[in-house]
């Protein structure tokens, strides 16, 4: 069992990393090149932090061009290839990118986040080691009310003497429960209880951190979960930031991305049937939509109109 | 829309569904039907129950009838046949059955289920519904102490004060985390914190629920590494249950499971060559296999030997 | 080794099966346990059979009651909620159904088929078995030219002479290969070529089988893609009918999965603003719309108009 | 719209990329920078070539250190860990790697090769584009016999006049096939046969191609499964090509997957038991063993003896 005297944090030694450059013959992205290893923070502790990416914009159209032959020559340029590649789903060539992320993130986000099956993971394991007095306490104004209408959704700012209590409920239980837990695995005059089982008394708020490794296109699935106006707000933060990396990794593949997936909406049969209907001149209700309340509010919604 | 008078439960309504028999022409497996629905105590609050299941021992020679055709005829008897998949890893076939399991479980111990990705997920969701005041508290005969020797493991149980000690502020920390959960989201007199951020108060052992469905390949999978000895006790004894459903869902598949994969050791390239010199008459040591310390230990303990 | 006198083939042993009924304690879909073991005819040697299944459309709203809680009991019906999961992509409660088809089909068909990973396979080896004489021949209305504008599709029906020239070499190509397949594993007279290597003679419209296992969600994934006009109609025809099966076993879900994907239709970022444009009663035009040429075209179908 | 005058091919463009290195920040293995974009032949007109990959063998070790935290310091060197990672089926750290390999291949041999589903693959269509005239035509010492005593091996060689009518057969059977392909395509004085209807025509020995990109777990499954004495010659020579470059790629990874899953064996509880008992002085027969003939026989197999 080694006992260096200056032990490196896994953070030391991936920042030395970025100090060398080495040349290589893969594909190079030089967009992403100026990310490497940078940490971009997230929430109060949390952060992103690109390890390695494979591939860029010209990865996915030669993949396509393998795939479709000469059927691609068509199209000219890159750009245009990428977009008709995501306008149809053709999605395996966009698999051809991968990303290894470091990311930084609170123990409730971590829970949604691994509910996409598709990537590789390793997570810091609390069984093997002790975790750090880290806790996400959100800011005021994130402190947001249960929707009123919405049992999915947040409502307004909390105010005034509420949200000072829940902020000191949140801090002070959070400092207990690790204090404890410090307490309950000290092997100070004690045997010190099993982390494995002393780490159950910390809060979800408490911070872990892992590799998450993902191809491009299973990452825009993500993406266009989380990154989502629906998706909780701090998972949305950490979505929202890597949408700026792979923006400067693969421009094209993004910017489609943006315009047929982020910004676009999935119409059902009868609701392209009323848009037929509404462009003939028909005045369109939702009782003679064809659509519950429900649906037919949100066809409003698409199409900006307070209908 | 609220209608309910008399709102049941999700368990009252699986235990009806439990009085009615249909007919159908399916496989059936009487050693499951028994199981259906049954609740399996496991912890102190947790259980597993089977609320479906594809498939018997008999389509998984059926399938692989179809694959290896006429190729599966020498082996006369399903049993055989079962055995002989088992032992060359054919593990298509066994992909032929499904189980889909009602789990109730702290949520340390799902955070690590969760790693398993080949298995399809529905977890009761605390961003929509407000969770039970349940937590797992061990029983005092399972307060170890963290291992001397082993950065991964558990040493002796916990005594005396110590034990109390560890059990009072595992208590009394749920308590008052759930306590000020309660409270936040509260709408009595006040907005009430959102539900998706009022859960991160809540420590990681707290009880949720899942419905959680997987094939046989990929739940054995899951088994031999969470059945296993080295397997943190909390995740073990849902495993150890699960085993013994499985046991009488596919006898045979079971009964080779346990003696190939449970029971079953895989020996290194270095550790056959130490068994055929050792077989020889050869006296080896650790120097003259060629293995590291490690290596050599864990090999004498496959040998049941102090060595 | 048994030599079995009077040896039943795989079909036999299914049609047996289909012959008694037990009670079951799982949900049953009455509309499947029709269809069960049933061949349905695809092409002219093909089939779809379903195995087995596991769910129906209550299976799917339970899962969804357990994972959203009261989240759920807005909506007051299973039709409703089934609608509501799927407008939303919640796609996990349409995992929790399952079904295991036989399916016999072109090899070429069975190239595309498996590009779908998500499923379970076994496939009839024709390393280990001797495939049988049966190879796709189209009919004649089915011989399609290629396609003038478009790489990727079919035009006009050849005619005359060229269609039956076509017709003739594929007949005659596949009983020639077959023919000297026969003779070359023949071990009458000489050793026999190995199967696993004579099977390379022979060409991709001989049959093969297999059983294919997959959840819900993945199977209307693959229907989207194959049911769809722009698919291979080889392919499409297995589409069409797994479609049918599907609409009796779960009515629900199929029939929004109808409404809002089979009907349904994705518009760009770009492609809402048009429409929101046009019902302002804006003249829109290629030029004006931000869209390529290939991009409005499709759009202008999407509207039915010929634009 | 066609606009190209000298019309590049795939390989030509790729040939190209190889000219250039640039700088990079990434972990850069140098032994498998030798090997990229260079074609490995394997079979007659076959090759693997790496188009890219991601990640080393420290790129391992830092993921299983994000993941163990201090428990991996007790494990000194990079080679260690990762021995101590294979040894105990950590598997994750090792998906932490990538690599995309463009491959060619005889269709029989895609067939098999996409039973491993953990992969991105984009093949070359023929549905969209025309295959080239390039078969597989085994080498005479390759063509082997059924064997006698197993289904599913190769026994001897064949000789003389049989040898030479099994590859007459496959030349003149592909040679023709391929001509019929060509006519029933041409557009000269006819139609022309839609090209996804005009492949069904062409034999399993046709070559095809395909950009195959899998992480490391997932390869070596692939290899161990493959690179088996067990798996069929033509698979595994593509596979024994995979293994060098792996060897290059992340040296430490590879020589580990050598010793505990190449060269290692899975043995039973009853098998194991056998040993204990022989190591103690028994003499242990198949009748004393518990086992059936043919794990007996495979046991003794393992333990080199002819029992």
């Amino acid at each position: 069992m080694n006992m260096e005297n200056t032990p490196q944090t896994p953070e030391q030694e991936i920042e030395e990393l970025r100090a060398t450059q080495t040349l290589t013959r893969r594909a190079v992205s030089p967009g992403m090149e100026e990310h490497l290893y940078t940490i971009h923070p997230v929430l109060d502790h949390g952060f992103v932090r690109v390890i390695d990416y494979m591939g860029d914009d010209a990865a996915i159209t030669q993949a396509a061009r393998v795939s479709y032959g000469k059927g691609t020559k068509a199209v000219s340029n890159d750009e245009g290839l990428i977009r008709y590649l995501m306008r149809h789903w053709h999605s395996t060539p966009f698999e051809m990118c991968e990303i290894k992320l470091h990311v930084k993130l609170p123990v409730f986000v971590a829970r949604q986040w691994i509910r996409h099956r598709t990537a590789n993971v390793n997570e810091y394991s609390a069984r093997y080691s002790i975790l750090d007095r880290e806790f996400y306490i959100p800011a005021v104004e994130d402190l947001a009310a249960q929707s009123t209408t919405n049992n999915q959704g947040r409502g307004d700012t909390l105010e005034g003497e509420e949200a000072q209590r829940v902020l000191n409920y949140l801090r002070d239980d959070a400092m207990r429960a690790y204090d404890h837990y410090e307490e309950m695995i000290s092997q100070d005059g004690q045997q010190g209880l099993a982390r494995e089982l002393a780490r159950m008394n910390l809060p979800a708020n408490i911070y872990t951190q892992w590799y998450w490794k993902v191809d491009l296109h299973n990452l825009f699935h993500f993406l266009r979960l989380r990154a989502d106006a629906h998706a909780q707000y701090e998972i949305r933060v950490y979505a929202d930031e890597i949408c700026r990396l792979v923006k400067d990794w693969v421009p094209y593949a993004y910017s489609a991305f943006e315009d047929y997936r982020l910004g676009g909406a999935t119409l059902s049969g009868k609701a392209l049937d009323c848009v037929r209907r509404m462009l003939a001149g028909e005045e369109v209700t939702q009782e003679t939509s064809g659509m519950s309340k429900g649906e037919w509010r949100e066809f409003r919604g698409v199409l900006n109109d307070p209908g």
